[in-house]
């Protein structure tokens, strides 16, 4: 039985984590933090470029700190509109609408366009963000296994008569693979479905994107989401599409309406990333390059991404290289269970093409030889 | 029957809303605006102050334009830790758990507290955020009246021994009044029953917020959330309460688990609007004068907030008048359905201590006699 009271509850609830050996803490970090961060999401190593903080400090000075109101009472400032636009050519679609995080654009498609009558059909490893938007939706759904295009064309042929949606990410933010868009796409054309594509990890990283990529951008029936927050090195979401699913949004989705707009410095900083972006062609090669290596190096496959995933034996594995790593100047990320979704632990090492060349190669060392002591050699 | 297709459907939803007069479009506001500002939720005038732009500012300049990782990977930084801190002691509780929007706040305190088995009694009035956030926890719950102590007491008394969790606003963001918090905190802990508070419009206008007045800070069975996207001009959210429900929603609480952190200019710009707030403690009495006045000129109830609701006869009635005031170069809010808790259309109109005196007196005067002419006369 659980506590009855609320103190009982939360004391349980804090020793089951603390048997599990999965409780988390917060380790906050100074600014002049000397480590190699790959472990964070900043794969274009813009987030401390000096054009992107000019933007944030720019558009903080011409705007202030906060948008003041929801987008629709007066907290569309004419910056929003400058990224939207700019966002929506950059990646080839009709129109885009900036939220105040990846995970409002993920609540808002979802919930504007899916209710009880809907079928959605799921990959297995979708993000937190978009499971949640399905079950705020509380449409009805279907997860279907990783990567498997047959078993959506399955799941949408059980839709009888029903909207669909299917929901996928481009490169997926736990093993760093992507998706079979082009397929997928065919499938839903197939059934009158639509596709949502999360681009949180794809952006960037492959320039436009892979919806981009892929030749499936300004299509009706895709809609993408995206945010700023990572290969943008700001804090934002954007979903992009027709304008049909743009004007839907802005009256309906409860996400967007009825939160404040995004604070000008985060859309200051996006736009001064994405015109960088737009004119660096060659930063998603950089970034290519190097998840290549760090493959190559660890002797594991390349993947689509820029994150490489490095499974360990167990939580505590996971947990005694990350530190290891650290203790030699390099951060990299620990998924433990829940927060993976095969129940694998594992260091999550992600690429930053703003590292200069030494520290990288340095960095590469480093994780080779402690994955090698704490996984039983490299994979 | 609804449209098959996603074309037809999403036509079908547009076609509906323009029937109704209910579609609504965003208005980009340029930086130059020079029409004064009653629609937003900037209430002290801080998102302007040269103090907390120099916040963002500096903040963007530390750490870049974004925190680059989730809290638990790499994305808490110092900054956020100081802001914590100060926000936890500015308003009398234990701890602070930043989130990257007042919207998060809602979602991660409701969903990691309440599941299938947790009885929430929700306000009927409170706000979108807490509805969708009760809507994922998939809780049962039961909505009360508006303000109906009795009402809460009894839907606890049906609670049998299933924790409960008692949702309100300390200032309802539509009608500007206050929840009487006392009576809720005496009901809770009567039936040992968690009451949750969103202070997303009592902080700052109420200084530490109402909690904090009632003498209801630091309770085990009070939780506080909190945005900084209001009187703190910036963007962001918080959960404020005991160091038991922060390590749980640390933890637990997906939408801030699996969510980038708060951008560094937010954080910067809300601690410095924060610091100011602590050092003017003259600022909420600002605010209150101008509430009173205001109050006084269209001949209603001065509110517990800063927030003034005028219903208007119609839709197209709230819309004139809105248009008029502008026109007059006076901005202010607009509430039609669906966004109103009532069905009532109605002139939001808040007061923002940071405005001139000569410009708060002829916006009185604008709105005076705008509301005259388009409600049939002061109310
Ligand atoms: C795939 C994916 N979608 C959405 C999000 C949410 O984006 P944000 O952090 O900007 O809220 C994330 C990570 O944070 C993500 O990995
Ligand atoms: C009562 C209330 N709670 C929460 C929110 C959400 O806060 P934010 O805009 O910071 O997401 C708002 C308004 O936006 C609100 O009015």
């Amino acid at each position: 039985m659980t506590g009855a009271s609320w103190d009982e509850w939360l004391a349980e609830q804090a020793a089951a984590r603390e048997a599990a050996s999965l409780r988390r803490v917060l380790r906050p970090r100074p600014p002049d933090d000397d480590a190699v961060d790959l472990a964070g999401n900043d794969y274009l190593g813009l987030a401390r470029h000096p054009d992107v903080v000019a933007g944030a400090v720019d558009a903080a000075r011409t705007w202030g700190g906060g948008a003041g109101a929801s987008r629709l009472v007066t907290g569309t400032l004419a910056l929003h509109d400058d990224l939207e636009r700019e966002l929506a050519a950059y990646t080839g679609q009709p129109t885009a609408l900036v939220m105040s995080t990846g995970y409002h654009a993920n609540l808002a498609v979802v919930t504007a366009l899916a209710d009880r009558d809907t079928l959605v059909v799921s990959d297995a490893h979708v993000h937190a963000s978009l499971i949640d938007a399905v079950r705020l939706a509380r449409a009805s759904v279907t997860v279907v296994p990783h990567g498997e295009v047959a078993a959506v064309r399955q799941a949408l042929a059980g839709a009888a008569g029903r909207r669909a949606l299917v929901v996928v990410e481009s490169v997926y933010s736990v093993l760093g693979d992507a998706a079979p868009l082009r397929e997928l796409a065919d499938a839903c054309a197939a059934a009158g479905a639509l596709l949502v594509v999360d681009e949180a990890h794809g952006l960037g990283v492959h320039g436009p994107g892979l919806v981009a990529r892929e030749g499936l951008a300004g299509r009706d029936d895709v809609v993408v989401t995206a945010t700023l927050s990572k290969a943008l090195g700001s804090q934002g979401g954007a979903v992009l599409g027709s304008s049909a699913v743009r004007e839907h949004l802005v009256n309906r989705a409860r996400p967007f309406v009825f939160d404040t707009g995004l604070a000008p410095a985060a859309a200051g900083a996006a736009l001064a990333a994405l015109r960088l972006l737009r004119d660096s062609p060659d930063l998603p090669g950089r970034v290519r390059q190097r998840v290549d290596d760090l493959a190559a190096s660890l002797g594991v496959e390349p993947p689509a991404g820029a994150v490489l995933s490095v499974p360990m034996p167990s939580p505590d594995a996971a947990l005694a290289a990350q530190a290891a790593a650290l203790g030699q100047g390099v951060r990299v990320g620990c998924f433990r269970p829940p927060s993976v979704p095969d129940g694998v632990s594992r260091l999550r090492v992600t690429v930053n093409a703003g590292l200069p060349d030494d520290a990288w190669a340095r960095a590469l060392d480093v994780l080779v030889s402690v994955v090698k002591e704490h996984a039983g050699g490299v994979a």
